[in-house]
Parts: structure tokens; C-alpha cells; sequence
């Protein structure tokens, strides 16, 4: 049935955090369900939130040399199977093309669930000598995984991503570029999301397939559980070897090339939601919020009004801000809510009196103040009022992470803090595979890193008693 | 065999056009070909190439109230099957995908050849009442179709592009929107590409799968061949009814919205090189280039001459130029022919002489002609050269369009035409496809569009001489 659109209440997230999160997603106007279970449509108000991120980003990599291509949508089966782990981590989760047009392929091909093969294949192509390298690449676009169980942003069986890939001479220099991306991601996140991360390394059972390490950024979402917000390999020489890359280097002899790749894609989305997102709806950080402020006419019959609030919308733009006014017939109750729900940081009402004042009205999303703003003050304080709004945000989120991380010596305390609090816990682990099993299946929770920035919390494994030096963050993860 | 990069010959245009075409595209550097036919890889002097592209025209289509979205790559058959026509274009030349992971589907997916069928499932959800209209969607992607020939660029099996998407409440609107986003696809090409262009509208036999009307912007190659810069699709309520998207009109009644889609792809790029390349290489329009200007040192290893190399390049980038310097150790013979088959508009070289006379020369990539650029004024001259590169490639062009396009009045003067010169002929049509299929099976052309300029070549139709007001331009397109 054709009908208006209007504001609906959606569910608390004390009540049910994941129909929180499905209301959000489809009552802010971000997603919607196709037809294929797992393929999610970004409506203009989603994409929009990943365009400022992907400037963000580009503009990050361009300043450190990398340059985007863009590589093939399909994969020969034959070359995703030429390294051993990469196959068998992706293998059993990939979409098949079987036939073009009316012919059956000779050979079956997949949607490419990430692009490690094809950047390895084209590099054997073109890699000659020590003077074409680095080469540092990264590529905008979409990967398809077929994933059982899937949410809006969190696990689509396609999803949107950027994919760094770069090729070093020497293993320092892949190593170091590692780590440089990895920071991108953590600056991105704390700088711009507000979304105050922890970075560290993958275990071994926890890396990437056919890589030697991987390193992320961890961050913790409103109900304690962890979200991945970055990761970035290093593959030693290990594809290139399985590819027969090799280049002549200074002294005149073939050396293997050393790889890296890295990667943030549309889940930090659903991570900005489920980090600051309230009852609601939607709250966005400033700095990527597709509309910083709405201004909101009171009154608007009355005269002078609209034409106001058209003016201090000119005069924000001018300032540079990303900002609108709505001028439809809709009550103010109404828009309060509809831009509430769809996360705009800031609010300004402007009606008769406040002209009279000569003042306006911002209204914090992230604490609701309601800050009078002299006219003549407001290319000044308005920036100053979102960069306010930011820091509330990462304080906050902050805060919970920091918080809700706490320190445990055994299992027995490990499942006592995790049944009663939920969130992340520190411990010492002894590296074996077994105490990080057993972690699972006792305590619930998986290796999330291991973290930079040590803390010793105990000389002992937490699980085996064996001695330990280092720390790891476990947690539940999305 | 591992070696160093070196400039090649490439095959003279006049030898072997096609063969020139592959040359230009492998050895500047543009594509690599991946395992599977008709997938290329766009490196990143190609992809540079299609950012400032992308850069042009997502400037101008928000500023004409549009906004991105993201479509899922895989379509399920039923939906592509619901509007009858476009199935019948599609449906043989897609690339279905049979299995997720290791289950077969219950319905196979193809991998989109265009998204039609995509935006109109969504708007059948969030589509209520005219407040929700206009929709003005874009999204840029890549495309798959099984094409039985490839070639780079003009023929892929994927290629990128954008797809815009439009609904309306009026025929009226929804036919202006086609003609504004044409008119978008021809300044892009004469204003930014150097390309003139024919703007026309394209004979049913030649539209697009499911359009009421097909609009084009068509451009003459090198080899007087035609190519398609962009297509304008206006579709009527045709897909709203198969779709069932209706929305509550102002009188609070049921109707139909009217819709469009419009796409440019990377076969642009295609036509930049066949349109401005020469035998040393690619030409590139100076607004589209990824380098601009190229600064190469003359007897680098005298003192002061790389240092100022380097300077003029920062001045440069200062005054808003894309900017670089090759100081490798590489002779200034190779780095002129390298930039040169890279085709950069403008070459920049500097050595110990002219230091001495405060100057440096500019090399014309268009025609070759040097010009002294008094050091104090390089950032006043460089962009007046820039410009002065610009005008003389549109100029060519468009002189290659003009002489080799041939007012035709009968079927013997079309053949005798074209055998001695190729080209687009004019010629008046009557409307009859039996006449459309004659002048393809007897003169070898294809009607390219009746142009929205029309000029009365005769009283009547070239093929079968009953009266005739529509002059058609007739070519060989790729």
C-alpha cells in the first residue's frame, strides 16, 4: 500500500540490541533487503556516509604513494587454488560462475571473495626490476563471500571494500608498510569515527589465510561485543613464490618480492551505528555525517522565517559545512525526529523569537543541550559545536571500551567477569592453540589480539598455568 | 625472463589501426589482460585516467540533485525476466552464477549486466507518494556481459561505468532528465575530452532493451569508425507496470512513475586514444591526464639542474597542475619517447642553458612544437599551453569529423562514398527498418543516430525513395 512516510518508534536496544540494529539500518533509510539473502542495497543516505570515508581514506593512501586499479570481478578456480592456505580459507565460501551467456565454462569461476591471486598474477606480468618496485596499489569495489547467517553491513555475502596490495623488495620494507596501514585505519577511526580502537596482532589462529601475520584494530560496540574495524597482512614471500613473481635486484640477481594487503570495508558502518547510535536512532560522527547540521524552521508560516533559515543554511555552506534546511510541511516534531533518527550531529531551530534575538537554537545529538547561538557568532561556533559533538562521541565510546576491558588470571575469573559483565577481558595466553580453544568453548570468547600495547597482568597462562609473556584481548566477536 | 622496462616501437595507425590500438594500450602502460578472455586489468595510468573522469562527472551529477547508491552484483533470473524486452537483450549474454560455496542455488543469479531490473525492486519498496519523487540514483560499478569478441576498452566482458537511474512523476520530467544527462555526457566529451560529438536520437532497431527512446552522443575515430561516447535512456512506465511501482499522486490517486538510466563506461577511454593517438603514442586531453606536465632534466648530472627540476615542479603543483619530474637515471632520449607514448600533454625540459637564460622549453605532445617559457612566467604560460594543447586537439578532431562526414541521396552514392572514404555519410531515411537493414546489408552501415540537428539533404529516403524527413548519420561503429 502507497503511503506517507513517516517516523516510527523502533526498539529499544536494552530490549533486543539486534532488532535495534535492523530498525536503525532500515528506519535511517541506510539499507534495503534485495531479493538474495545476503546482498544489501546502499540507499543514497549509506553511501553517502561511505563516500566521505572513502575520501578520507583515498586521499590517506595517495599522500603515501599508492595508486588504485582495478582488477577482474572473476577468478579462475585454477588460480584462486595456487596457494595453499589462501585456497582453503576462501574455497568453501565463494559463488560460482558456471556458464557465460549459453555456453557451460570450461572452467568454473569465482566472484572474488578478495583479490590476493589476481594482484599476485598481474605482477608477474609486469614486475621486472628493483626500479618497479614498491608497488603500491589499492582497489575500490566489492567482494562476494556466501556467508550462512547474514546482517545489514555486519556479514553480507557481498559487501563493499577498498583492498590495498603492495610488493616490497625487502621483507622490512613489506613489514613497515604493514604497520603504516594498519595506523591509517586506527587515525581513521579515532580521528574521524570517533571510535577509539585497540591495535594489535592476530594469533595465529585468528590471521588470515596464506598470510605470515595480520594486524587489526579492535573496537567495542554499545553491547561490549567486538567489531574488526581494520586489518592489514603481511605474506612474507610466500605468494610470490607460489606465483613465480620475481624481480632482478641491485646486484643483478631474481629475488622474490615481499607482499602485503590490507582492508576496511562497509562493516565499519555498522560498527559507527552500534558504537554511537542511541533509542533514537542513528548518531554520526561530524567529520562523515552526510549532513553535519538541519536547520529546522519553528513557525514557519510566520514571515521571515523560511527565508531565514534558507540564509543560515547559505551561510553554513559558505563556512563549508554540509548542511540543509527542510522547509516541507511536516511538523517541527516531526523533523526533530525524523533527523534524530537519521543521526545528524547537530540541529538548528530558528523561529520568530529566536529571529527577534537574533539568535538560533543548536540541539546536540549526542546529549541533546539545546545551545543558544547568536546569529552574528555562527560560522565560529557551529564548527566548534560539531567538533564538541565529536569528542563527546569518542569520550563515550571510550569510556565503554575502557571500562568493560578488565583484567582476569584464570578461567574460573575469566567466566565470572564474562557472565556477569560481558565485554573484553585481558589475560596472559602462553601462545599454544589449545589454551585458545579451550578459551572458546570454556569462556565464550575468541583471541581478539594481541595487543601493542602490553600490560602484565600475570606471569602464568591464563588456561594452562604454563608461564606467559604475553597479553592477548578476548572477547565476542560480530 | 626478468628485464628492465624499455620503450618500444609501436605498429604505425596506417599500417594496422587495430594492432596500433593494442600497442598503445599495452605499452603506455594502460592494461594488462588477466587469465579469463575479455576481463582486463586497468592499471593505475588507466585508472588515473577514469578518476578524473568519475571526478568530471559525480561533480556534475550532484550538482544536479543526484545521489550514489550500491546495487548488488547478482540478480536473480525471475527479476531479470520480468520486463519482457530487457530480458530478450540480456538474457544471452550474461554470466550466471549456479553455486554458493559448495550447494547449488535454487535459482541461478547472473552477474549484472545492467541494474534496471535492480533499481526498479527497490523503488517497488520504498517508492509511497509524489513527495518521495523526483529519485535521482546513480551508481558507479562494473558490468559483466559474455561478448563472443574483446578488445580493451571497447569490448569487455566486465567493464566500469555509471549507471544513472531515475523516476519521476511525469513523462515530461522523466524525458527532460534524459535530455539534461545527455547534454552531461557531451560536455564532458567536447569540453573535457577534446571530442566533439553528434547528439541524436538512436532507431528503434538501435535502442536500448526496453527503452521508448535511446538517445547518443556519437564521436568519429582516427579510422573514421564511430564510437558511442554515452547512451540516454527514456523507458515510460513501461518497467513500473511489469515492476508494479506505483506511488500516491497530489489528487491521492494510484499512478505510475515514468524512469530513465543513462551510462557512460570506460570505452570512453577507447575513444580518447583512437580519437587524439598518434604513432608515438597516447595523446591525452590535458584535463583528463594524470600527469599534465612532465619535467625532465637536460644534463642532470651538472649542478643546479635536478634541484631545479624539482622546483619548477613544486611551483607547478602550487598553481594547481598535475605535476611530475623523472630524475632517474634514464637518458632524456628515453624519458621523451617514455612520456610520449604516455601521451602528457606537455613536456617541460630544463638544462644548464637555460638556466643560464632563465627559461625553460615547453614540447607540445599535439604537435610537437617547442616553445621558450621565461622562468618568471611559468605559472601564467604553462596553463595558457595546457589550454592552447586542449584547443588544438578538439580542433583536430573536429576537423576529422567535418571533412569525413558526406551528404549521401541514393544507395550508389552511399556505397561509392564509403568504399572511397569511409567516414559517416548523411542521408535521409523514411522511417522503415526494411530500409535501416538495406543500407546495412548493401552499404556495410549502421544507422549512429538521427541528430538532433538536422539538415534536408533530399525529399527522400537514401534506400527506397518514398518521401523522407529524418537525416540519419550512417557509420561503422565499434
Amino acid at each position: 500500500m502507497a503511503k506517507e512516510k513517516r517516523v516510527e518508534q523502533i526498539t529499544a536496544m536494552e530490549t533486543d540490541f539486534a532488532q535495534w540494529f535492523t530498525d536503525v539500518v532500515t528506519k535511517a533509510e541506510l539499507i534495503d533487503y534485495s531479493g538474495v539473502k545476503g546482498f544489501f542495497i546502499l540507499r543514497p543516505y549509506a553511501f553517502a556516509i561511505w563516500e566521505n570515508i572513502q575520501a578520507i581514506l583515498d586521499k590517506r593512501f595517495k599522500e603515501l604513494g599508492h595508486e588504485n586499479v582495478s582488477m577482474p570481478v572473476l577468478i579462475p578456480e585454477s588460480l584462486l587454488q595456487k596457494e595453499k592456505d589462501h585456497v582453503e580459507g576462501f574455497a568453501p565460501e565463494v559463488a560460482w560462475v558456471t556458464h557465460g551467456g549459453s555456453e557451460e565454462l570450461t572452467e568454473r569461476l569465482c566472484v572474488r571473495p578478495t583479490s590476493e591471486t589476481l594482484f599476485c598474477e598481474h605482477w608477474s606480468h609486469v614486475l621486472h626490476s628493483w626500479r618497479d618496485l614498491p608497488m603500491l596499489y589499492n582497489q575500490w569495489c566489492s567482494v562476494v563471500r556466501w556467508e550462512k547467517t547474514t546482517r545489514p553491513f555486519l556479514r553480507g555475502r557481498e559487501f563493499l571494500w577498498q583492498e590495498g596490495h603492495t610488493l616490497h623488495a625487502t621483507a622490512e620494507e613489506a613489514e613497515a608498510e604493514t604497520q603504516q596501514m594498519l595506523n591509517v585505519y586506527a587515525e581513521l577511526c579515532e580521528n574521524y569515527l570517533a571510535m577509539p580502537v585497540i591495535k594489535g596482532r592476530k594469533t595465529e589462529k585468528e590471521k588470515f589465510a596464506g598470510a605470515v601475520a595480520t594486524y587489526t584494530i579492535e573496537c567495542m560496540m554499545h553491547d561490549k561485543k567486538a567489531l574488526q574495524g581494520g586489518t592489514s597482512h603481511y605474506f612474507g614471500d610466500g605468494f610470490a613464490r607460489a606465483f613465480d613473481i620475481q624481480f632482478t635486484d641491485k646486484n643483478n640477481t631474481l629475488a622474490y618480492p615481499h607482499q602485503t594487503s590490507w582492508g576496511v570495508s562497509t562493516r565499519i558502518i555498522g560498527g559507527i551505528i552500534m558504537t554511537h547510535g542511541d533509542n533514537n536512532g542513528l548518531v554520526l560522527p561530524p567529520k562523515i555525517a552526510p549532513i553535519q547540521v538541519m536547520v529546522i524552521p519553528i513557525a514557519m508560516h510566520k514571515g521571515g522565517v523560511a527565508e531565514k533559515a534558507t540564509e543560515l543554511v547559505e551561510r553554513l555552506k559558505k563556512a563549508g559545512l554540509r548542511v540543509k534546511s527542510d522547509l516541507s510541511d511536516q511538523s517541527p516534531g516531526w523533523k526533530f525526529a525524523e533527523y534524530e533518527m537519521k543521526g545528524v550531529p547537530l540541529r538548528i531551530e530558528i523561529g520568530p523569537k529566536d529571529i527577534e534575538k537574533g539568535q538560533c537554537i543548536a540541539v546536540r545529538r549526542d546529549n541533546g543541550e539545546k545551545i543558544p547561538v547568536p546569529l552574528t557568532e555562527l560560522e565560529t561556533r557551529i564548527p566548534e559545536l560539531l567538533d564538541a559533538v565529536e569528542k563527546g562521541l569518542y569520550e563515550k565510546a571510550k569510556k565503554n571500551l575502557t571500562e568493560n576491558t578488565r583484567p582476569v588470571k584464570s578461567m574460573e575469573e575469566a567466566k565470572a567477569v564474562m557472565a556477569e559483565h560481558g565485554g573484553f577481558i585481558k589475560a596472559m595466553w602462553c601462545g599454544d592453540l589449545a589454551c585458545e580453544t579451550a578459551m572458546k568453548e570454556e569462556v565464550g570468547v575468541s583471541s581478539r589480539c594481541i595487543p601493542f600495547e602490553q600490560e602484565h597482568i600475570a606471569d602464568t597462562c591464563v588456561c594452562c598455568g604454563k608461564p606467559a609473556d604475553k597479553m592477548v584481548v578476548w572477547g565476542v566477536a560480530y
